[in-house]
């Protein structure tokens, strides 16, 4: 393929080695494998899903959720607390599928059991440590309050937490204790409810990745996991060779007093996310590009962003290797924005694979 | 207009007010004004321009000086270094409409030389201050590499600069000494070339909002005037009530003993963009929103984005105040990146704005 600007690129071979390592996984640890569509939000990869097996996905708005059914998902989970100004689009595609919604509070519940005619189920959003949202587990008259809708047709199925707190420096060690924490706060709240029969599900691409059990999990929701990203890298989730996407970036100058290239690829092709690597802000680290993928480099990144340019902070010997007019590969930081942002992105052999549209 | 889910509401008076401000101003300045059309990327804005006279725009890609040629503007600046990549998309949009590129480097001007075969004019970009990209204007056998084309039909017509270095806390002061030392750069390229018919085109918003009169210059090119944001309004360019643009997030939670509202609205609708006030990172600030628009609240703000929710840090009194169900308003940070990445806007009577699609 002929690349001319920005092109988020990804390595089909390895993001299906990445799904099929994660359904693998989850089968032998017996859990149900219900990965979160949010990071590449679109269908052809849907397929890919599917192809190992996947009929049940997890979502984050209730958008994503009409589109994936369009594209042959009957059975999602909006992992998002139900937005009340939502109630028809929900309504609507429960109708059609097998829909989960998050409950968090006792009003919520009320506004969907008046608001949303037709069966559905829903999980109760316990926070098991990230502090984003979710009920307190040592709320008993909260959770009992959940117990049970006024409407029949909703039925209490499960409890659902995201350890979004797995998102720093991560080891086995560090992911056990994680989990082990949010198995605590499930056990409560199932103790409390005096139901053995509920879904405890949990997600999140760090400690699924690194761990290989999940006692007292019945399903587990990562997401980012199948294209990986160089923040993922950093905490230890995913070695180098799993990450399968890298932004493809025209060189437009060069200016060698300061050891800076200057590409087309800004912030509206990477997204502001960085992480710091040495004090230095780091926006996506240089790699060999060629047809067949990429390859480390050295330690060149890319070090400032704005709208449409990218300076990347070389080293010398990557400086003299490069020429305007040349394309470089910047593996992104944090692949869930990098593809939002472009709406797009093309396999490595030229397959162009749509996103989801926003309007 | 019913808002069902995060959207980046437009005041389209204050967004013509701000266009009709700054095209008076250059008018009176006797500079040219050749807005940059970055910041919402829309045709249809764009028809706010034309209808205060503007006819010459900036833009910031090849993609977009084709969106805005599609839709009339036929003398388009595109504001980014040659992209040696994009020759035969911008030989075809050169024949179209009068185009000009921005040139730093004998390379490129001996590349578009040979690969764009059509009359177009260059500007030499000049680092001002910013260290973004541009030539040293202390490198005289550079400018005199930049002052001839050999292609015949490619003539050098002007100096263009961004003062980016203007993007911090400003006063009317500061604004004349960024000015000041840009002229400085630029007179030292002119009397290198010793041509003094050369356009001195200038831009950025910070210093074209602060200041009314630009000595040396001949044409400005600010883009984020026209909504502003948060971190223009904390840079100084502008009052509170010129910002012109808004995102209205349905609550879906709240957390009353951590003082915490969630909404929907993440980095998906707001771009990770932020503020530093009081050594808290800041996302946004909550406003009270209405029908007519919106007006200041107290300091609640935004203080975590994930892909979809926002967690908003109340007061109080505000957080007594908020139901689930309700609409807050929030004023984004930057209002380009908030943009972008919802790919459309409405204004408060409801019209529907789209942007250039980025496929």
């Amino acid at each position: 393929m002929i690349i001319t600007k920005p092109t988020l690129l990804v390595n089909e071979k390895i993001a299906r080695t990445n799904i099929r390592t994660m359904a693998q996984k989850a089968k032998k640890a017996g859990v149900l494998f219900r990965p979160h569509m949010k990071t590449h939000q679109s269908a052809e990869v849907g397929a890919w899903y599917k192809e190992e097996g996947v009929d049940k996905i997890t979502v984050s708005s209730v958008d994503m959720a009409i589109y994936f059914a369009k594209h042959g998902f009957d059975d999602i989970t909006i992992a998002f607390p139900y937005n009340w100004l939502e109630a028809s689009q929900i309504e609507a595609l429960a109708q059609k599928v097998k829909l989960n919604v998050l409950i968090e509070s006792a009003e919520s519940l009320e506004h969907l059991a008046t608001h949303v005619r037709t069966k559905l189920n829903y999980f109760i959003k316990v926070d098991i440590g990230t502090r984003r949202t979710g009920i307190n587990p040592n709320n008993p008259k909260l959770i009992h309050s959940l117990a049970k809708s006024t409407n029949p047709d909703h039925q209490l199925v499960g409890l659902l937490g995201h350890a979004g707190h797995s998102y720093q420096t991560m080891d086995k060690k560090k992911a056990q204790k994680i989990l082990k924490e949010s198995q605590k706060a499930f056990v409560k709240v199932v103790a409390e409810l005096g139901r053995t029969d509920l879904i405890i599900s949990y997600g999140d691409t760090p400690t699924c990745s690194l761990l290989d059990d999940f006692p007292g999990i019945n399903e587990i929701r990562p997401g980012n996991f199948v294209f990986y990203d160089l923040m993922q890298y950093g905490f230890g989730s995913c070695e180098f060779k799993d990450i399968a996407v890298c932004m493809a970036c025209p060189v437009v100058a060069i200016h060698h007093n300061r050891k800076e290239i200057v590409v087309y690829g800004g912030s509206v092709h990477f997204s502001k996310d960085h992480i710091n690597v040495g004090g230095k802000r780091n926006y996506g680290l240089v790699v060999n590009l060629d047809e067949s993928g990429w390859e480390p480099s050295d330690n060149s990144y890319m070090s400032k962003l704005s709208q449409e340019h990218g300076i990347i902070s070389a080293s010398k010997e990557f400086l003299n290797s490069v020429k305007v007019g040349d394309v470089l590969g910047v593996i992104p930081i944090h692949s869930c924005l990098t593809a939002d942002v472009n709406g797009y992105f093309y396999t490595l052999d030229g397959q162009f694979i749509p996103m989801r549209e926003k309007r």
